[in-house]
């Protein structure tokens, strides 16, 4: 199946605040995990899958931490679509507090996503004719 | 002083869940005017502000309710920038879950910061060279 | 319509935790909007609302800042009741972790709720018998 | 030492949310508890406690159960003020969404809380001149 | 009827966050509370309860802060089984973050809950073939 | 580095809440690789870390969904202890709300984390005595 061109915007782009902080004052790694997640799903219903679930998540390397402050962008694209099956990119991405010129990537990850049908199962991915790709 | 050149990305965009409700299910207000104030003060760290303080929101008219599993934008503009003090522009947008082709415009706001001292006392604005405006 | 007594009692009156707070380390405005959205609800339920959606929120200035520990209430009253809608005020009064003695005025707002009925679209206000007026 | 009069307003009053609720849809005994301990806390210091840590919370019966929407509001008396300790009565009640002329009584709770000094450890509690009694 | 045999796991165990603290930066007592609540409605699912509410809890005697950081374990029992209601045992025991050796008893608690037959009233407790006790 | 001995109890386990759902009504990929995060650490802990960045979490791959209501344990061990970093493994297993006697494996993960000393470089790890391994 096609996919829709790449979108141009973040899938998702958020403040991080204290709330989200571990025990030592920086973002713990679960918050950023938890937005990949989402933003993966994002993606996925850019190309037509409304109901889902996460199948898997690829290898995630941390190349850099992310503070309070920081705005992060979770930037997606779809690499292949199965049948049934999904498979998106998430590329994450720092802008520190201090230094609005900086951006720093904090982290990549491939999540895969299998389209369910009203009966829970999985399901075949239709076409989606009018995806947001900009 | 110059302003920094409008952002074709979204300062936030954020994926509404099912803790963002209020009683009847639907995304409360509240949650929105809070992304609002967050988004306006991302807007004027990109024009060079650290510390700010949110000192007034204009009048804002909701044109549209926003449910869960919508895709919420919230899209900046730099106003004016005074001495010590910044006018900013959101503009609320929705993706809905079910019709990823159709852009809902929620509401629109105009919110305005103080920059703040060292001593939490309004400081002058300087400009800033790398405003991350692409 | 008659518009139900003025209640003596904040409508909402919550005390402000570090999980309220900004990058800074004070209480970000989103969060007083948040609970200013929510009082006013109340308010109009006190006059008989059930469903209801915000439709507007006047020019919102803010007066003094919010901290952690301070106890923040929310005081309502209604100003007007139309045929499908009701204007509330909301009035934010700070009283500090440090000093009890000392209220502060944080700040005010007009917000504005359309009654619903059972099929979401606007419907006629019914007189309430029963205000929890005092 | 002397108790400061009655507060005849809640120490604190809140609105049940969609994410206070449990696995079948009610309110959970624990965010009421929660309540609770920050409402009997406000009332400490009311009479003059700054620092303290909650030292113990006597029997509570729960008379009724609190629904999503409910406005919930948190009673407080000082019962008992020791040398280091304080002892605080709290009422909880609920109004219903649906039936704003019903309060109903939710739950009564004792809460003893010890005043701590610079040292973290417990210290006299000074009279207050200023209590918010009205 | 028979109780199911003890179970030598905790019924939760969490890591203390920095969002789980009150003004001065210690774990507020609420939160072991509400902790407290959930645990002791885990061990009556094991027993067989599938809805239920809380009903009361004993004093609770707070012996031991808590701290960021912490791993806070909620070791339950079964002291009663009635015909439609049960009773509770819970013991909240601290890691400490910086002391992985040393274990802090915070406090103990008992928590009684009523069976809820589907009409929302008491109903009788049926035996559970296969609790997890071990 | 000798590994302490394998914890017989789960480093982590919570009740799944309405307020960690999708837009579907189930829980979210996002917040079990959130605790994911946590349990390792817990684990790293217990092996004597104390200051830790997340490094590194290998593919994932979830077998089972899991809901409102279900108990999730996660269980740990370490698997390696190099000279900064340590690889941890956490299995992730569901008791679900209306069977007690069963449970499914969600997912399993292999989570690394380096050590970092009070610089925030990345420091040698040293044996620890008395890792709480019952």
């Amino acid at each position: 199946m096609e996919i829709a061109g790449k979108w141009t915007e973040p899938a998702i782009r958020v403040l991080m605040m204290p709330r989200d902080t571990n025990a030592h004052g920086t973002i713990f790694g679960g918050v950023i995990l938890s937005y990949i997640d989402q933003a993966g799903a994002i993606e996925a219903r850019r190309q037509g899958l409304k109901m889902m679930v996460t199948i898997s998540m690829d290898k995630v390397v941390f190349h850099a931490p992310v503070f309070v402050g920081d705005l992060v962008s979770f930037w997606t694209e779809t690499l292949k679509i199965g049948n049934t099956s999904i498979t998106t990119k998430v590329v994450v991405e720092a802008i520190r507090l201090g230094d609005p010129g900086q951006k720093v990537l904090v982290t990549e990850a491939q999540v895969v996503y299998v389209n369910m049908g009203e009966d829970r199962k999985p399901a075949a991915i239709r076409p989606v004719a009018n995806a947001y790709s900009e």
